[in-house]
């Protein structure tokens, strides 16, 4: 029999629907799980049991009370501690904050709140979701990093204290930790999730994400938090979104995949590369390898250049008065993001949609592009979150990515990452669903 | 009576739709008077009267063959040289473009033909609509400049060669010449007009604008114009526009206005004070003087980081490639732009937002902001073209500004502004003609 606490958040919900279980027992088990688990892992930056107890005791009543149970009726939630929460504090990893309770909700806590999910606590963040590491450590191997920036959120739920977690992407803050900790990971189309009462570090680059320990699970949660929100100026208007329900169609005929090597192959480790031959030789008819244009090589180094110019941007108020409070590493990358000029900001910004167009001739051959989610499994150490590299020039460009967690180096998880066309997350999670299947068949 | 040259826009296509006119006759009345007149004024860039004719002649044959008649059918229209046109040279006032046609219509000179108008020819702008004057002169006074950049538009419908005209604004290019020569301007909304095929210069400032010698004629073509296009990144989704219609619809209560002297109060002359201070005495009940936060103050500053980083960027292919056949205004401005910052160019671009609540709350109890449109009449001398300060804040803030020619200095022009909410053309033209009507009451 499966523990409480490794039940998948689809299941959890069906069950707490029908009556089967109460939320209260289930955050009690993950509250258990929590207990036995953290000391080593490290995962939270707030946790308050007793509350977390109590909110799950609210939405039991609720549900005896009569009222309609949302798709993720009591189901806990982790999340990350850049994103607010009326009820906890919201300290973004950085001593400027420590004292910081928002006086509202995210608009995507909001919506998890309206349907049923009962928020658990805060996941540990890198310092401002940036790269100075916080103390979390990976589940699968305690003198490894768990990845950043969403580390915390990615280590609760790959070491089972909680079925689903949200985080943030601004370069790899999603997909890495996510192939790190092996587990899902999903970073949607810029705009999908709407970012009010999230910490601003990029606005064209930051976009709100989820894990979960399956596709089934980052569906349904994904499905919950889809929403136009007028304040929020990337996101954008859409009939409702559903992707659970498609996820189990069948296809015609098979996904076709294309495999990219992407101008960060260089950098993954030798071990990631034969991986990968491996996995295309094992994909056969169903994947082709292609390349891409020399200008697409640009891609990751236009990210770099416009989250450097607009984090110093959105966190200059923050360097001019209190400087003495950041990391020096924080303090150097926010200086050297001041001296980015205008114009090379600019062109890395209109070379986007010149770029994407490239990218969108392959969707329409292929169902999705298949590569790395990180160079190579999780770096030995604690002092660094890894290279995000493989994630960066697909944040740059929009598009929707998911991590699957179908490959080991050494014992330890590499993601298997899949790039869809912006704005059609459902068909990239089918797609993913397949892949899955396909490879476990 | 009337010479055919000095007919309005909308007198004239009533009469040509009606058989009473042609649209040769019209065309040829037009090439005289400027024959007469453009000797001295130097309004054109290019100009070819037998292809002017031609055009004429085919918009009176496809009506004889009973073709539907556009609202502009057989009216001439002059075109701001940095707008593409298919059968005429665009040279945006440079010699880097010297030999440059283009291969298609912008999609504002498009809408116009499909709207039945002529296109007359291609009036002067400054290099590259910025700040280095071309060859016009003003028609009220030859030794003072016509203001630009959109000079030879301005000049021309000032002068009678051409009822109609089409500019564009980054800072202050369509409302400070129409102020200078003494005619009706008319910069709508940002994205209210398509500027694909419009030479660049700042994507979040450039505005398609227009001329006329009175406000049914800039509500005429202004409707013409108006459409969303995908294209465009700044241009938006709207119904079908009615501008000309509610001109002339009665008011159930006289409009309100609010005096605001704007951050360039202090550079506008003594005798536009006391110009100001009249008018606003005779408005009596129906002008409220306002002040503004201090904020408001670093509304042009804003606008000039802005154009100035963005205009690098957009120039910056020129400036790397052709610096030689720049002036040296220009080559000094673009290297400055090159200088910009990412985060103070960043920082102006977030605070248009803020900044535009305060002007929002002012639209809330008042119909439109009055305030000059230049700092006086136009400077003496063609070495400059003026200062766009009075008009530069309303472009930073994306508004709809209108400039109608009903003061006079020392002999010349000096245009009252108004401004009004975002997206509400209609309502600011029909709250600028009850200010005529009233003045001229």
């Amino acid at each position: 029999m499966t523990d409480l606490f490794q039940l998948a958040a689809y299941e959890a919900a069906r069950r707490i629907r029908n009556g089967e279980l109460s939320a209260y027992a289930l955050m009690r088990a993950c509250l258990e799980r929590i207990e036995a688990v953290d000391p080593q892992i490290q995962a939270w930056a707030f946790l308050d049991p007793e509350h977390a107890l109590a909110m799950a005791a609210e939405a039991d009543a609720r549900q005896r009370d009569g009222a309609a149970c949302g798709p993720l009726h009591g189901v806990p939630v982790a999340i990350k501690d850049i994103i607010d929460t009326e009820d906890m504090p919201t300290q973004c990893g950085s001593p400027i904050f420590a004292a910081r309770q928002p006086l509202e909700d995210a608009a995507c806590v909001a919506a998890l709140r309206a349907a049923g999910a009962v928020i658990i606590g805060k996941s540990v963040t890198t310092e401002l979701a940036s790269l100075t590491p916080g103390k979390t450590r990976n589940p699968r191997d305690l003198e490894r990093t768990p990845g950043g920036s969403s580390s915390g959120s990615a280590a609760a739920v790959a070491s089972g204290m909680v079925p689903l977690a949200l985080g943030t992407q601004t370069a790899g803050s999603v997909i890495r930790p996510a192939s790190f900790c092996g587990i899902f990971g999903f970073k949607p189309t810029l705009g999908f999730i709407s970012r009010t009462g999230v910490l601003m570090q990029s606005h064209t680059l930051d976009t709100v994400g989820v894990y979960g320990r399956s596709l089934q699970d980052i569906a349904l949660i994904a499905e919950c938090l889809s929403g136009w929100d007028g304040r929020d100026e990337v996101s954008y208007r859409r009939a409702q979104q559903n992707l659970l329900a498609p996820l189990e169609q069948d296809f015609a005929q098979p996904p076709r995949l294309a495999f990219w090597r992407t101008p960060a192959w260089p950098l993954a480790e030798p071990a990631t590369h034969d991986a990968f031959a491996e996995l295309v030789e094992e994909l056969g008819e169903h994947c082709r390898t292609i390349e891409l244009p020399a200008a697409c090589d640009a891609l990751p180094t236009h990210q770099g250049i416009i989250q450097s110019a607009e984090n110093a941007a959105w966190y200059g108020d923050i360097y001019d008065r209190y400087s003495d409070s950041l990391s020096p590493a924080m303090r150097e990358r926010l200086a050297k993001g001041m001296q980015e000029g205008a114009r090379s900001y600019l062109e890395a910004l209109t070379a986007r949609a010149r770029l994407y167009r490239h990218m969108a001739e392959v969707f329409e051959r292929f169902d999705a592009v298949i590569c790395p989610a990180a160079p190579g499994p999780a770096p030995k150490g604690l002092e660094t979150t890894g290279n995000p590299i493989f994630n960066a020039l697909w944040t740059y460009l929009g598009v929707p990515a998911v991590t699957l967690p179908l490959m080991e180096i050494d014992g330890m998880p590499v993601g298997v990452q899949l790039v869809g066309p912006r704005r059609d997350e459902a068909h990239l999670l089918r797609t993913a669903n397949w892949l899955v299947k396909h490879l476990s068949a």
